[in-house]
């Protein structure tokens, strides 16, 4: 059985933490463009995502050639395993655990990156001279979810260089990275060759996951050629491609919530610290925390769902992830803590 | 490239007679359900679809475990290749052709059994001796996509009898059944066993092919296990999971469905063959028919859009598929016949 956040069916009225989705909630135009388009579900979807890619290639200015759609950026990661059947993978860890799982369902052999708790879990160089030939695909994730750590440009530029010598697959995860200040200072999309998949989706940032919208940016149009053509004909659906239209051309919302999280990050971190946790820096929309181990039973029965980490390699029972919420909802949060651990 | 009807998003104000969807539309039931559903994409879809599930397994009969679910069927024939990775497949010519992309995508060998135009590509007992101990999977495909043409239950028993002899999976695509009169004569449900699986979407049935919901009926909880676990955690959105419980609650859709389009295409057959087009006789809500090569590309300048089938190994330039559509409709593409060939 796989864990993730957000998995809100097993409960009910419950405040969830768990999922790290933008506290400003849907933009009403991405609310209006879903409602809209139930009437064209009559109809396929269009298999080539025309209007999506066109509208994405404006919002990401990158050819259109270079940029491939799914289900959800998962859909995404599992269409890459499938597409470049790599035999040998480099993964952190911690990190988001869908990669091995894809890599692990064409039979790859995964080796660990572990990071080290002691640097707040953040990236060194030493993943240089762990990057061989021998490396078929690196997946990054920037920030790294789970522990929010953001990699410094200048090492990512190292590791597209390395990546590019040594004919490794360089796939950077950025589904977080419009949460955090300065975003395009610390993406792929600076360094971006050949062999290099960014990965991002608007289930995050727009509020909008049970939508299933994810994207490729490929560093050529070979690359994009290959996942459009693995996997189904239709994985996106009529009101994905609707949705994602629509928030591609809301303005001012990267900013709004970039400072929106950036102040809530920075009081929900100190609270928690103020009531004992040990909460680690984070450039995200969530925090990595350490805790008593029934940290997550307790406040589940206070009706606040937060994600436990111990299936994380490189995590523990004492590690959990909470994601920054509305003021109202940190607040409760808060309290509950408090409540709890005074 | 790969080629499938129902793709409208290259020419605008066209009568689509290439998708094989229910003429009668979406039911408002479904309607209400997606719309109702935008407000709950703000989370994660359930990754177990647990009320979905539990909505198909009064709907179909069959106990909740054995059930999966996907973005389409589609998304389960590519799931079926990478859970089971079968090396060797038998598959009827013609036959709809996702089956083969997704075996060659796990580089299985697949092997033809055509069907023959001179018995109206009825499939035949030849079959049985084509099943041995190598074939590790089995498609078929009931009616037949894009043939129409229905297996004999008594044939179908002897397949599934000999695929347990030779442990051969075997797979029946019954997306089109229920448009057919006595549907549950013919399923695989009346001979389902442990290595069995039946693929079924609502996509056709209820008009809702732009949001992507199919299911797999399997002959054990293991299978479907199999299933479910292969593959992203998210992949049947909230939309999808809202409409597909929707309509499995429809009362008398499927009755009024089979009445209708029986109906409508004894008509369009007989007015088609007074045209002086070759029409097989179908079991589903479209035909194959003979024409001029040039036959698609004139109705297209009529603003009516029919499936070449050239690329349906087994068929030529000289097939064309066209779907069973509202009265109206079927009386528009006659008079375009007419007036093109009088």
């Amino acid at each position: 059985m796989r864990t993730h956040g957000g998995n809100i069916y097993q409960s009910s009225n419950i405040l969830d933490f768990s999922a790290n989705i933008n506290p400003l909630g849907m933009p009403d135009a991405v609310r209006k463009a879903l409602m809209d388009s139930a009437q064209n579900c009559v109809h396929y979807p269009d298999p080539e995502c025309t209007a999506l890619v066109h509208a994405l290639a404006k919002y990401e200015a990158i050819p259109a050639s270079q940029i491939a759609c799914g289900n959800g950026a998962a859909d995404l990661i599992y269409r890459i395993a499938h597409a470049f059947y790599p035999r040998h993978a480099l993964l952190c860890a911690p990190i988001f655990s869908e990669y091995a799982f894809a890599l692990r369902e064409v039979g790859c052999e995964i080796s660990d990156y572990p990071l080290n708790p002691a640097q707040n879990f953040q990236l060194d160089d030493g993943i240089l001279s762990a990057i061989s030939a021998e490396t078929d695909i690196l997946f990054l994730c920037t920030p790294n979810n789970p522990t929010g750590q953001i990699i410094a440009a200048a090492l990512l530029k190292r590791i597209a260089d390395r990546c590019r010598e040594t004919g490794t697959l360089l796939v950077s995860d950025e589904c977080f990275l419009r949460f955090s200040a300065d975003a395009a200072q610390y993406s792929l999309r600076r360094y971006l060759h050949d062999n290099c998949i960014i990965l991002n989706a608007f289930t995050k940032l727009y509020a909008m996951p049970g939508i299933r919208l994810g994207y490729a940016l490929c560093g050529s149009a070979a690359v994009a050629g290959k996942l459009r053509e693995t996997g189904q004909y239709w994985s996106v659906s009529v009101p994905a491609q609707a949705a994602g239209i629509a928030a591609s051309q809301v303005p001012d919302w990267i900013p709004e919530t970039v400072r929106y999280v950036t102040a809530e990050r920075a009081f929900l971190t100190d609270e928690l610290r103020k009531s004992g946790l040990f909460v680690y820096d984070s450039a995200a929309n969530f925090l990595l925390v350490k805790a008593p181990s029934d940290f997550a039973d307790r406040m589940k029965l206070r009706g606040i769902l937060i994600r436990k980490c111990d299936d994380f390699h490189g995590l523990t029972d004492a590690h959990f992830r909470i994601a920054v919420r509305t003021h109202n909802e940190n607040s409760a949060l808060i309290s509950a803590v408090r409540e709890e651990y005074k």
